[in-house]
């Protein structure tokens, strides 16, 4: 079983799927990121799906589960790279992402986690 | 043909290799890179190969010709996220990377980019 490699740059967590997801290892990668975003305290989880061509509702139920999961372990999850065939499919099949940010590349979905966590702060504050 | 996605964070460019790289594939991605880092004159190359669980002399003259490709068009590559046992396989198999830089992991690699520049602008300031 193939598990997708998940890299830490800082309190960020890079993943880039570039395999044909199935059943087990998508329970895989649900596992190992939620242990790591534990064990690391990352505030934020980066999904880069450049090389996924076809996206259909388990990859989008997917995408979406991981981000629930995350922002429980208090951390934003931001899918990059999204292929325009992918979100023209995503649209026209009516598939929401169920709530999870999309950002053009990882330096924007970087910048987003960034502008995200000073917002927080900025609230918290009050 | 499956391609190598390559991501980009500031002047440094992270590829994750996930996939058994066959030849046509390895023939991509140094296409791929090198164009990539004339498109944006990134200065560094970090290739994670964390889920590469078996290293032979194919994959160490790939990294070692990535290494002096990149390095001609002025970009250092690092190689991060190597397993213990590729790295005992490596040496009791008596294969060199050929010069190509390791670290540790994702993080310890920008390190060793941000350091190698720093003394490369302290060499160019004499």
């Amino acid at each position: 079983m193939d598990r997708v490699p998940i890299l830490k740059l800082g309190d960020i967590l890079i993943v880039s799927i570039q395999i044909d997801l199935q059943d087990m290892s998508v329970l895989a990668l649900q596992e190992d990121l939620s242990e790591k975003v534990v064990e690391t305290g990352a505030r934020g989880v980066i999904i880069d799906i450049t090389a996924v061509e076809i996206v259909d509702s388990f990859i989008g139920r997917m995408l979406a589960t991981i981000a629930a999961i995350s922002r429980m372990l208090d951390a934003e999850t931001i899918v990059v790279g999204m292929r325009p065939a992918v979100a023209i499919t995503l649209v026209e099949l009516g598939l929401s992402l169920g709530g999870v940010r999309t950002a053009l590349n990882l330096e924007k979905g970087v910048a987003l986690l960034n502008q995200i966590e000073s917002s927080q702060r900025s609230t918290a504050a009050w």
